[in-house]
């Protein structure tokens, strides 16, 4: 191991080096090896060229640090901490991974400041960033450099590489020169397993450069080195990836260099051994003043930059206009979306809700002049792009809607970035069967509580002729899984409407607009003010005094009016309840939840698995959907042969009373 | 457009068109343009290489054709037509598309002969591909090339290449040296929503070279040059991945080479444009027999290749032995099982599941000489490796053990590769939070029937400090949403086994052993015979006369059961249900089912959502568990901030009673 010359830049780093280590230690859990090994590229990255305000953690114009390796957790809590963010003080340091700290196991949005986005899950990180890198571009495009003009800048391990979202992500930043997107790979040859030889003989850099990236090496203990790349990384209109030769757990003598400090405390006698090499003689968890005066010197450049920025905000002519994206306002959507209802209600238009949801992005898009539409390469099958769009292109970030590609996983975390850097608001579509395919991100936007939207269409077995690969079936009841996600499955053109209001207005929930691909008529006939959508269960036929209840959902509902009709026809009562979202419907009061449902027996009605329907159903009532998988057909006949009819309901109706 | 210069291949090329355009107009569904582009390469790839026999679609040593982009359906079916494949005969062509028929949307195993695999999610032909080739290499390494040596070909599309998980499947296949792996890219720049470079500057070429592959290229409507690059793919000792030009909907004059004829049919007029433009003067579904003899051709080539195989088979020494293994026989595995349970009863074991995992382990991999262990980078974690298991390496596949890298998608599709093959059984393990990264794999094993088995450690909140990233929470609702796999999630040591010999004894329903991170007791103490796990759910401490039924899963059956002896101390007498199955549970009579649930008041228990416990649990039942994201924090203090307890049990049974 070389002798460590202390500059510094190499103290500022030690001082990351014995929080991490410290902090695993008393924690008897967690990664010291990563911290430790990116400690001086960390460091250089925030001594000369971070551009953030700890006391004003969410100033738009702040460049972005994303740590997409977030098993190294400790690396970003101990710089917020000796940056001086007011809540990472040093008891946060010491209750690491402690129940209620700020301090999890990896980085939480939303625990504490300075965290810009959730990641562990290995991936997410780049692709998160690739979406802040898009928003910032997009927004520069609109506000100038005067008001935006910030670095994301993403360290990422070899797992983070390895995972296939990855791929996704530097496609797509490489294809829109995402310039001022720049990853920093640390470069240290271990995974979990052991070497990155046993599993891996990707040539990262010539896979960056593949996919259109400027692509860099640095020693990754070398200061100037890192500057040097770091600055050349800034001037090139290509995203840019720095290759960081590091050692993993850098200082710890017996230990670095190998998977042993990958994971796992170091244990004391290797934390006394590292403390002496590192020139350390400080306790555990103490800090000099002279260390944090360095890293507070971060901190003043920073709040003296926002300041200049909060001036040049103050006299843009933009100001406003800035302001009411920033702060997600929804204006005046809530009336648009009303009138056209009320429109809606005379038309009666028959098509299917994935063009419901087009007519509805008119009013929303004509409305909020910071939505991002998008798709995954399914744009005239998802109908996310309305009249006035213009596409992004690579030289022209001027639009509002961007072709993802065949990635739904890399859309998903970028959509994730662009509502985490804000000022945007964007939505995205692919067919619902590969929802499962972005579900890591779609997970992250719930657990992260960010208003991420997801529009999937072909909905169920009435997409016909593409077949069990392409029917979702059990996707309806795996995304209701997810807590904090508001599922959305409307039932024609006005519950579409108020879907897209309640996914455009939420503020710390995701949403899943679910369509069909086949034409549904307008089941609510009558204009009602009230957004009924959002109580998440409604009457839709009230017949008084009920026999029994029908429930259903999106494309069903028409089945369910069908065979209520039929009821009437022989004397029998059905009410029928549109519920199109069964989240919102648990968080209404009882007597409501009462009302709506009745004491009748009931029948719930789903083209979809029946797991999910007990919040509606109990033992004895029935249930008309399916129960495995899908086939190749036109969609009528899937319907009839899976039994999912008016008729189906009308005998289990019978049975019932 | 050049002049077609009708050669003998072109011939049978144009038949593959004809059939193409003529069942997509017919089914008014589908996409004629990657069959009709694709063609040429198609045809020249079986007429001079492919060593197949449709009569024995089964053969072990065929080579394998694998249609990534499965939406180009037609192609193989067209191809398996004209082979002479026994189940395609012209009315299935007809059919195409259509309810009941083998020739769905997209091409499923199972469907017809000489599919090897359900392709259509775009990207999991290319994954499964890998882990067949895998198989290949492992089979070569045990039995020589007198038995195995056969090709695997891949034709993938643009998508199957933008999609994450090829860069999972390209980085292990160029990191194992797959050399007889040979993907053809579909090179037409064009996707759905328009050409490539709406959304793509990727160099293909450069990221296969980057992940250590041998690339050609190639003019797509050139027999010459495909052959050659074929030849050349199939010397070299890296896996070949060969660019072919081609333009989209190839021969149909006035749509060819634009995103119109991807997924639509072509119309009448053009297509009788296409057929003079081809010079194809047969009618809708007419191919000349001189066409078919010369498709036949290749047909009789492989059936004398494959009696040869026969012939070295019977004299091979260890015929035995690869027939035992290409019938997936179990043979001593069930009485090796119950020795285990017998001595595991005696030993009473307090270990995590995951630990009692790699314990069974020991006795599986001891009496199956054909099981592929594996992981994704956490071999340490999931305990996925036995003691005489040895790794694969690039250079020697006579191991049994792979390092998938930090791939779980990839992982996936290949163990799915690898049972698709035959011979091998394949196991691989990540933490169970990361089965949302392998979905779409696992959907497919499922969809497909093949015996995939998933290991998912790390189970619940008791991972601990990871905190909710890396907690499952909705994830065994989720996964026990997917039909036709079997969720398996043992209370302890003996349930373990019992779900190891579910797993390795099933034919066609993949598996998934969930198991915890926490140390657990034996809680089954005396020996039971039968596979009891296999009943889905059983009675494992029964009261006689219930006042209570506590149903609990895993981790959560030793707080079922501390919760049973505080209530026995209060008088209150609980039967305890251990239930680590819910798909076996459901498949009991009804008989059973009640002796087992019993009528008394239920309390159902899991560290995971309620959804799905409706199979059990009535709305006046009450749930013990997780109703949002878990927390950082040690597993003891996270069960109780939960309020995952016995107290929490004994105080909701008081209530219930």
């Amino acid at each position: 191991m070389k002798d460590i010359h202390i500059t510094q830049e190499t103290r500022m780093a030690n001082a990351i080096r014995a929080l991490a280590m410290d902090a695993v230690q008393k924690a008897n859990s967690g990664h010291p090896g990563m911290p430790m090994g990116m400690a001086d590229v960390a460091t250089v990255l925030f001594n000369r060229f971070m551009n953030i305000d700890p006391t004003a953690p969410k100033w738009p114009d702040r460049d972005r640090f994303v740590l997409s390796a977030g098993h190294g957790s400790m690396l970003i809590y101990a710089i917020n901490h000796l940056l001086g963010y007011a809540d990472m003080d040093i008891e946060q340091i010491k209750a690491f991974r402690q129940l209620g700290s700020r301090t999890a196991g990896h980085p939480e949005y939303g625990h504490a400041d300075g965290i810009e986005v959730t990641t562990g899950p290995l991936g997410q990180g780049i692709a998160t960033a690739v979406g802040m890198a898009i928003a910032e571009k997009m927004k520069n495009a609109r506000y100038g450099n005067d008001l935006v003009d910030h670095f994301t800048y993403v360290i990422a391990g070899d797992g983070c590489l390895m995972e296939g979202i990855s791929h996704e992500a530097i496609d797509l930043a490489g294809h829109l020169k995402l310039g001022k997107l720049i990853v920093m790979w640390d470069d240290n040859a271990i995974t979990i397993d052991g070497d990155t030889d046993l599993s891996t003989s990707m040539d990262q850099k010539a896979r960056f450069a593949a996919a259109g990236w400027h692509v860099l090496e640095c020693d990754g203990h070398t200061p100037t080195e890192i500057a040097d790349a770091i600055e050349a990384a800034r001037k090139d209109p290509r995203p840019s990836m720095i290759a960081c030769r590091t050692i993993i757990g850098f200082g710890a003598p017996n230990k670095q260099g190998s998977h042993d400090v990958h994971g796992a405390p170091l244990g004391d006698d290797e934390i006394a051994a590292a403390r002496k090499q590192l020139h350390w003689d400080h306790g555990p968890f103490e800090i000099p003043q002279a260390i944090y005066d360095e890293w507070g010197r971060i901190a003043s450049r920073g709040a003296q930059a926002r300041a200049e920025w909060e001036q040049r905000l103050n006299t843009a002519t933009a100001r406003a206009e800035f302001l009411a994206a920033e702060e997600d306002e929804v204006g005046t959507l809530p009336a648009a979306i009303e009138a056209y209802k009320r429109k809606l209600s005379e038309d009666k238009p028959k098509v299917a809700t994935r063009k419901a949801s087009q007519m509805a992005l008119e009013v929303v898009n004509a409305t909020l002049p910071f939505t991002v539409g998008g798709s995954a390469d399914l744009t005239g099958s998802n109908l996310t792009k309305s009249s006035g769009m213009k596409s992004i292109t690579p030289n022209d970030f001027t639009g509002d809607y961007l072709h993802y590609g065949i990635r739904e996983h890399g859309m998903a975390a970028a959509m994730n970035g662009i509502v985490l850097h804000g000022g945007l608001k964007p939505y995205g579509g692919t067919f619902m069967a590969f929802a499962d395919y972005c579900r890591p991100a779609i997970r992250l936007s719930a657990l992260m509580g960010v208003p991420t939207c997801y529009v999937m269409t072909h909905d169920s077995i009435g997409l016909g002729e593409d077949g069990p690969t392409h029917q979702p079936v059990e996707h309806l009841a795996s995304l209701r899984a997810i807590p904090n996600l508001l599922v959305l499955r409307p039932a024609d053109a006005v519950e579409t409407a108020e879907a897209w209001e309640i996914a455009m207005t939420s503020k710390t929930t995701p949403t899943m607009i679910v369509a069909s691909r086949q034409n549904l008529p307008t089941v609510r006939t009558e204009h009602v003010v009230e957004n009924l959508t959002a109580r998440g269960a409604y009457l839709l036929r009230d017949p008084g005094a009920r026999d029994v209840t029908i429930i259903a959902t999106g494309s069903e509902v028409e089945i369910a009016m069908d065979a209520a009709d039929k009821l009437a026809a022989e004397g029998i009562k059905a009410a029928v309840v549109s519920a199109p979202c069964f989240e919102l419907f648990e968080q209404q009061d009882a007597v409501y939840k009462v009302e709506v449902m009745g004491t009748a027996p009931k029948i719930g009605c789903e083209a979809a698995i029946r797991q999910g329907w007990d919040l509606f159903l109990g033992p004895r009532d029935s249930f008309v959907g399916m129960t495995g998988f899908g086939a190749s057909a036109p969609a009528p006949a899937l319907y009839k042969h899976f039994n999912i009819t008016a008729e189906a309901i009308v005998s289990e109706a019978k049975e019932l009373i």
